[in-house]
């Protein structure tokens, strides 16, 4: 009763069944499992790695940029949840409770936090006194839980991983510099990195975090046309302040509020790579966050040298680049499928001829295209294509944003638009709530963000036909 | 009405009350700060930064050893918490229950995950079919949550962060050799970064952990004489296997259940840190884990070219040591104490005299010896105190822990040695829980393990007279 596990079954095309395709993705590419646990999901070590490589970058960009790490505990007591009156009416509806420790009953119930502000605010309003303690620039790098009703691997679970920088400092100033800073690193780590295309804007108050003062917003385009919102950034003001008094001694004398920003990226970002770059033959990784950049592949193994040669290929190829080789005894066509499904940027193959030739076969994932090197060349060669690689993945993806970005001046013309040709739709907006949530109602579009761009499309909202205020980008999102 | 922090306190000296030294220095070193979550800490970032340092040793010796990290959910169902006997009748007790979800009573309680067995089972039993898919070699980085009645700072509390492996193999020789292999990565972490000596061996049946057919332990001694076991490693046998149905086909074609392990290591090793090497004047780091292995204080920064200085040995010093720079306008011997408190295993002083003789002055922090160097010869010099430092806080620890190590061979000796030599008792026994219950009912002693290196020194049990069977090193415990 041979249990043989096949690596290589074809997945849903995306033109069939987005949603599908992009289960099947998770799934074959041996990212993420389901578990015993409503809602929660598995990370595998294929998809953990991805996540370390995007902590590792972000983790040093935050480092360099003069913040510290904490930690701080999982639960919240109600009690504590409740002081800032906005943030529990956001909250309280989707958090988990613990009722009972051991086998007692808890005096006060604890939630499992879904974000940590109350926490770093009754920590600050103990630790900072003066104004030699600011700025305090801390972040926690963590799991939250939020109860959600359908969930989706990555991109919506009742359990995800996070970061959660909250920072205070002197001024209101300081603070919306930092609110700023942040989000540009994040779009930083997107565009860079992950080779996503972000819009940076802000988000309407309708759309803003329970809490914030403004809430800035880093938006990004699917292959489906969905908007995905890759990573926020919010000033607080003075409200937490206020609400836990966090108050410190300024070179004046007097007592003042410091003023504070929180902000985050989730695991989500993994949903975002897979669904900007991944094709009907599965994930497709950038470069700078794969976990293998290049897979050896021995072509006629049992030839004499070749399994040599490839090893030999591989200790040269580690000093300049993420390297595995594969010598199991499935055939070469079932492992090009399979690191195809992976994503893995480059494919280095290496047969008896190639060694009397003084030469390897390689061939892009993102292009499929075939390049001979001379293997004099390979430690030069292969981290210019990866380089390539990672240019040309953000490159497409920009392509593929501008293409699903329309503009529109008539309601009739946004409802064509979100039907027909699905993306991110420019439109003018007055600023009212009623407008959005009409636009919500007969569209299932929400505002993702005003960008930092302001265009001047027409003169009138797009809802109502009163003076318009702001462009607004819209869309429908996960 | 200034609020001005001090830096400076005395703490409590260690000979006048040992916990309350302990407190003192993780309080006033700023490791850590009480939370208003019931017995969960806040880790501030000074306390993080060593655990990151921790971690990051321990997490590349891991995927030296092809371990692959992954992340499990948070929550544990009940029925699956139930699902192996001896384990939900150890954890059951102590956990955390999650009873409602946004507005609703959930249909089955969740616990907070206390450790992870069940649900790496739960995923192990889906994924693995085949010979091929062994051994499976996973670890997470995560927090576990145990309902503790008591808790003191990184030693006990009601969470704590920690790594837990899990791994499967095909044969029974395979999950020993791993659990073993596993046990001296941790003693090489103890001794060669920790510099905490310990003493290696086997718990006995009444101290091993919940569900495992054999748990080995590294066990070392506090300043106080108490013990603390640093790491565990478990031997689970097919016991898991079994209750999970975790089968695979053999090369032989028939399905066998694989074989398991698991091993840990916690936050509270930072409290080992502390008791083993901290004096009165607050903590000393071994360099290995100091977030700051050099601090650079400026003497008389006012006078010309002083604060530059001492800024450019801190750039040159940067390229072979974790070094940071004090030009706050604090007084140098309040300085001083500041990093004495923090054990900063090395302290620089420059000044305008210095400057005129091309040196500096170091001041060790484990031996307050002071070294004059010439400026020629830093990036040389330092690097060697500070492997000394390390090497002599080890070789300091291992002196002590002998000294505290004694022999008994009568019960009476036993109970004299544990109230007025407190420390490791060495002494021979027979096997029988119920020798060991008495032990700890007559003295508050506990088995700590039965020593790889056995001794044999006596031919009795200490307590009841029958003949002996093992060495047992015992002690009182955090």
């Amino acid at each position: 009763m041979e249990k043989e596990k096949k690596f290589v079954e074809a997945i849903t095309s995306m033109e069939e069944d987005f949603a599908k395709w992009y289960t099947d993705v998770v799934k074959k590419a041996e990212l993420v499992d389901y578990s015993s646990v409503r809602g929660c999901m598995i990370i595998r070590p294929y998809g953990y790695a991805i996540w370390e490589n995007i902590q590792k970058y972000l983790d040093s960009m935050l480092k360099e940029t003069g913040h510290e790490n904490v930690y701080m505990p999982l639960f919240i007591p109600e009690n504590l949840l409740k002081k800032e009156a906005e943030h529990v009416e956001g909250f309280a509806p989707e958090v988990a409770w613990v009722t009972h420790g051991g086998n007692e009953e808890l005096t006060e119930r604890l939630c499992v936090r879904p974000t940590s502000e109350t926490l770093f605010c009754d920590h600050y309003s103990k630790i900072i006194q003066s104004y030699k303690d600011l700025p305090k620039l801390y972040n926690q790098w963590c799991s939250v839980v939020r109860w959600e009703k359908t969930t989706r691997p990555f991109l919506r679970t009742t359990e995800f991983l996070w970061q959660e920088g909250h920072t205070a400092h002197a001024t209101a100033e300081e603070a919306q510099e930092e609110t700023i800073r942040m989000l540009n690193i994040y779009a930083k780590l997107c565009e860079e990195i992950l080779a996503i295309p972000v819009v940076k804007g802000q988000k309407t108050d309708k759309e803003k975090f329970a809490g914030a003062k403004a809430t800035y917003t880093i938006e990004s385009l699917m292959h489906d046309g969905k908007a995905l919102q890759c990573g926020t950034s919010h000033n607080f003001g003075d409200g937490f302040a206020r609400a836990f008094d966090i108050q410190y001694t300024d070179k004046d004398g007097k007592l003042k509020y410091v003023h504070q920003t929180s902000w985050g990226i989730t695991t989500r970002l993994i949903g975002a790579i897979i669904m900007v770059h991944g094709d009907n033959s599965g994930l497709v990784l950038p470069p700078a966050i794969a976990p293998t950049q290049l897979i050896i592949i021995p072509i006629a193994m049992h030839k004499p040298g070749v399994v040599e040669k490839a090893a030999e290929l591989k200790e040269r190829l580690s000093k300049v680049a993420r390297v595995n080789m594969d010598v199991s005894d499935k055939m070469p066509g079932w492992k090009f499928s399979e690191y195809e499904m992976k994503g893995v940027p480059l494919r280095l193959e290496v047969g008896p001829k190639d060694i009397e030739k003084n030469q390897v076969v390689l061939v892009r994932r993102d292009s499929r295209e075939k390049i001979v090197v001379s293997m004099d060349e390979i430690e030069t060669k292969i981290p210019e294509i990866l380089q390539d690689i990672q240019r040309s993945l953000l490159e497409k993806a920009r392509a593929a944003q501008l293409e699903k970005t329309s503009t529109a001046t008539t309601l009739d013309e946004f409802v064509d638009l979100i039907n027909n040709k699905p993306g991110f739709i420019k439109a003018m907006w007055c600023g009212e709530r009623e407008c959005e949530d009409k636009i919500k109602e007969l569209t299932s579009a929400t505002s993702r963000c005003m960008p930092f761009e302001q265009e001047h499309v027409s003169d009138t909202c797009i809802c109502c036909g009163k003076p318009a205020k702001k462009l607004v980008y819209w869309g429908r999102a996960y």
